[in-house]
């Protein structure tokens, strides 16, 4: 993996906005999801510096055993930890700059504290600080076959928890019960971890967004909302589904769902190259406006997916910014009637251009609505 | 318990630190395990917000439902959520406190970025922003009955689910899967959640402080070191021990084990109020360096443990001050041998007066060198 990472930061190194800054600048990247897409590993507290000569480097805390994920024996990335105990790999970072050709070194402020900051400041008084902004995140939007690939296995393992639960007894037990056994096959097929906490959420809590799961017990006749999604290699997804638990779902229960249903659906066929942001989000708001839950949505219908959950893009009225191909999103809108419970329908999808076969449907299990 | 943190908010503007700044003074408290204790919640990106004139404001990201955990119908903190959406909270209490009598914004300038540091300038330009230094983290050092209550329950919980472990057949399995099995036995003894990813060693990895369980089977004559922790209502704790695998322990097995577990002996017993931090890190220094090992004990033989795992005091050479009553720390040497493996012996404790009975341990697993 270790050219995959090589070529990603000479992109780095080539951006308009990066290289605009013009020959003696050196950058500081600090956010662990930035710094995992660039070498492949995010130890806690590591920097990575790239100076002007080619040079890399990524500074550890203290240990001095390269971090597991990184490669051996390459020279295209060097490893230090930071020079005296405790000493914040920051520091470390500005004073090797400070060494180098660097005049200016650009740093994450987005990320980095008002305290490393100023630390820094004082560790190279000579650097110039001046902030990168949010270009790795700008570089990880649209991405490549190799995260799509993990991604796409981060899907499959997904579905396989989510289809294996679906399959057992559900009525009587805890949402918080149910949830562990999630995680637990998340983890038995091979992830990493779960993406986020897993969210289950039965009666009156179905349809919540980010319900956290408690003691109360699956009911005939509750709805039943699961949110839940794998890390795989780092890469997370996100599939929500909810269902019905007894024999036939009520009257109501049948109209909601098929309102979300058809709301998710509609921003699920918006998504394509060239569309902007919003009007994904306006393709789903506008059938639930229309049906009288113009509150329900939230502040978007989804957003980009990757290394990070709720990366860029954000799909939401207030998106500037157009889709490209290869991105990878979450479709996730939800109704949740206070005192009644609700629908979320999630799928985590890689806009494709219509000529690629349209959208491409990572999580796959059945958005039919199931009596269980 | 919303009588437990307005006191805890009261004492924090008595603080001579935050106090001495002057009556027109605002905090602004945005460091998670600091909200956790001054509220009893941490909403992601959540800030809380101490005007000069007893006024207490958290302010949430976006969503207007009062957090879980949050006393209801008390009226002595407002929860607002950021104006406009996707605006951040920090700006919002900017222009709150601007409105108000404070001239002066004390923020966390260890943990608030650089970015947000400089949209809370731009939203309040009439105030000026000082440093709050870690006066949050300095009232946290000593823990009330309350903590200590709940770092009990996180260690009964620990010790549980170490025991079940102990009795189950061991040899053949992963370090993932006993890892993975460990969690869930946490959460089944009604922890939150894992303190920390659990570490399980085996053979030559054995006695390492952060391993990754990898797919390693435990075998016959393995060193098995396991690390795990559970945490409760936000309280972490940390256990450690090392088994044999097989009927008896090789003596260089036996040599290991004697030195480490009399290094943490050694370490434990200096714990007393009163006593430097670097004493009791001398303590089980100085008996592994005596032995040849003056490398293997890492930065630290322990530190601080609460709502977060390596909070202060560090318990290291250059750790400077003293142990008070009811601090609550951890007392974790190892010595890995490259290639061989090692031993790791942690405990949880709380620094208690010889007329109090001597350092309470939390974490009362067995240390004899056990066969399993």
């Amino acid at each position: 993996m270790s050219e995959v990472h090589m070529a990603r930061r000479s992109r780095l190194r080539e951006r308009p906005t990066v290289s605009g800054a013009g020959g003696g600048t050196a950058l500081l990247v600090s956010t662990p999801a930035n710094l995992r897409y660039l070498t492949g590993c995010a130890p806690p507290g590591a920097v990575l510096l790239l100076d002007p000569d080619g040079h890399d480097t990524l500074l550890t805390r203290s240990d001095p055993v390269p971090p597991p994920g990184l490669a051996d024996g390459s020279d295209a990335l060097r490893v230090r930890s930071a020079a005296p105990p405790a000493q914040d790999p920051v520091t470390t970072a500005g004073e090797i700059a400070a060494r180098g050709r660097a005049g200016t070194l650009a740093v994450e402020e987005h990320h980095l504290t008002v305290a490393r900051h100023r630390a820094l400041a004082a560790a190279a008084p000579r650097l110039r600080l001046s902030d990168l902004g949010p270009a790795v995140e700008q570089q990880r939007l649209v991405k490549d076959e190799e995260e799509i690939a993990a991604l796409r296995i981060a899907a499959e393992i997904t579905d396989q928890a989510l289809g294996e639960l679906l399959e057992s007894i559900l009525v009587g037990r805890t949402e918080r019960h149910l949830a562990l056994e999630l995680e637990r096959r998340l983890i038995d097929h091979g992830a990493d971890g779960p993406a986020f906490p897993t969210c289950v959420a039965t009666g009156r809590h179905s349809g919540l967004a980010d319900h956290v799961p408690t003691d109360r017990r699956v009911e005939e006749g509750d709805f039943l909302t699961v949110r839940l999604g794998a890390s795989y290699r780092g890469y997370r997804c996100r599939i929500g589904r909810t269902f019905v638990i007894g024999t036939a779902p009520a009257d109501w229960q049948i109209q909601l769902y098929d309102l979300v249903f058809a709301a998710q659906r509609a921003a699920r066929e918006a998504l394509a190259p060239g569309v902007p942001f919003r009007e994904v989000d306006r393709a789903a708001r506008q059938l639930l406006d229309s049906a009288g839950y113009a509150e329900a949505l939230g502040p978007a219908v989804g957003g980009g997916i990757g290394l990070e959950i709720g990366e860029d893009p954000v799909l939401s009225p207030q998106g500037v910014g157009k889709l490209d191909a290869c991105v990878p999103v979450t479709v996730e809108p939800g109704v949740h009637l206070p005192g009644r419970g609700g629908v979320r329908i999630d799928d985590t999808l890689v806009v494709r251009s219509q000529s690629d076969g349209g959208p491409e449907l990572l999580t796959i299990t059945t958005k039919e609505l199931l009596a269980l």
